[in-house]
């Protein structure tokens, strides 16, 4: 290996401005090395300036297609963008993404957008954590806003977007109440709302909804969540939209709010890393002699799972 | 306290045939109180005879007439029969479930059918293990089927899926693309697939998009998803229903997949004890003095995560 791709280098040359150090940087984030944690001590202190905003909803809502366009906006205020597109891990809803990425090349050429997919397949429990590292990267490289763009609500999904600051829930008016349980789910996740493909004749109806939901639920929340009505096909209601989204990250400083969102996600990320530790070490010692002689007989139920912990992690 | 309280005195009664005493064991599981572990020990010899379905689909979709019928076929082939319904946790989608559960009371003065509602409200992370032990108290008590019924597609709801060794899930015609993402994350539960309500015009379209997509995903697989029509409230095809879950639990048996699956289970329940009790460590000591200054260093970026952990558990 040449010096040129130790994680040192590459985190100087990344901070200096290189994209080829910034995209060796997210690959070697990606494959989770065992170097992964030195790399990570280099890049933190350089991390916590980036504005982190989560984007959702389901296939089809138009989700790329309004990222792109807040994207444009964004770095017509002067910003550098990121964009992180987690692409489904699911083989039935995959289609229209790959043409959405192809469309963001618009972007290409325009040194202050960066733009990265990352695929789940295959990889579901790696992918929340490489996500978040992929973003602190980006943070560090010094993104003014990265954009995690996710479909679906599966848990990885919703993992990803605990790192987000400020969550936009794209829906579209549709027929079916089959969506309500979806809705209740992303009124949890939700700081703002919206309403795309509105020039469908339902999109009064869903907004209406909407209201109505954040309604019944917003009454010891300090942040009531705007819905605004968008299309984003022909850039309608993307500006409201934008001030929206810069209204609650304004809120999260003002209020305290953004202080204990980073200090949840600073809890829970040194869980995970713990968890995952202990998931590792415990599927070791299921392999070990005396592990399966323990798992044996816990199928046997002579042991229960509670004593099976105990035995293989003393308290 | 009274001697007839006691967990070990509990199980005899419950063993020798006491609704009573089953009734307050399943309160204690609730409770999850500190003497959990002593209980589950007491009650494991018992266990791992009954066979667990988990039912699931979204709300509306007729889950719980599809169950009453089930039960109601199973008591005529002379089976013992536990119903577990997982209310929803969301205020947004509770409204039928109430009613369904009273309807269910027609089986009230049947002694070998036993129904219980567990809500999820306000206890999200304890749910599934309260739900699990709740199975392992019916399995210990000798139902011959224990029916898990869970609505919505969140997290919880998957995790209590993960204890039942055949899930059928219940869709219902409507439109919307919407829900492709659910079904695509269905069929990786599902064992068996029910078209309810199929007497609306479009069940015979729903009926061919899940066997296209159950063709697409099951090229190794030795089980292919059978789906089938029903209309629960007027009892038709049920039976075939009923039957379908049958074979699959004897091609369980059959093919060693049911091994397996135990194995897996246990493999699971063991490290999420371990995880909760790791959880709980690690925030107590997020908690200490010594705690507190290290988890400061992290919100200044002095440390990172992976720092953090290493100092909060050495390896």
């Amino acid at each position: 290996m040449s010096m040129g791709n130790s994680s040192e280098q590459l985190v100087k040359d990344m901070l200096a401005g290189s994209r080829l150090a910034l995209a060796r940087l997210i690959t070697k984030v990606e494959n989770r090395g065992a170097d992964l944690p030195e790399l990570i001590r280099i890049l933190y202190p350089h991390t916590g300036r980036a504005q982190i905003w989560g984007i959702t909803g389901p296939p089809g809502a138009g989700k790329s297609t309004l990222v792109d366009r807040l994207a444009s906006k964004l770095r017509a205020e002067g910003k550098r963008v990121a964009i992180v597109a987690i692409d489904p891990s699911s083989p039935f809803s995959g289609g229209a993404i790959l043409g959405d990425r192809i469309r963001m090349q618009r972007h290409s050429t325009d040194e202050g957008v960066f733009i990265r997919s990352l695929g789940t397949r295959g990889k579901q429990g790696g992918l929340s954590h490489a996500a978040k590292e992929v973003v602190l990267v980006l943070d560090a490289a010094g993104f003014d806003v990265v954009l995690v763009e996710t479909a679906g609500v599966g848990q990885t999904e919703l993992d990803i977007l605990q790192l987000a600051q400020t969550v936009l829930v794209v829906l579209v008016p549709e027929s079916g109440d089959s969506i309500q349980v979806m809705k209740a789910g992303l009124m949890e996740i939700a700081d703002v709302f919206a309403v795309n493909k509105s020039d469908r004749p339902e999109a009064d109806q869903l907004l209406r909804e909407l209201v109505a939901m954040i309604g019944l639920s917003a009454s010891s929340v300090a942040w009531t969540i705007p819905v605004h009505k968008t299309e984003a096909n022909r850039d309608q209601g993307t500006d409201a939209l934008l001030k929206a989204i810069q209204r609650h990250q304004a809120y999260l400083s003002e209020s305290g709010a953004r202080q204990k969102k980073t200090q949840a996600f600073l809890r829970r990320e040194v869980l995970d890393i713990l968890n995952e530790r202990l998931n590792q070490s415990v599927l070791r010692s299921f392999e070990s002699p005396e592990g399966r002689e323990i798992f044996d007989q816990l199928l046997q139920r002579k042991l229960d799972p509670y004593q099976v912990a105990d035995r293989i992690c003393p308290k």
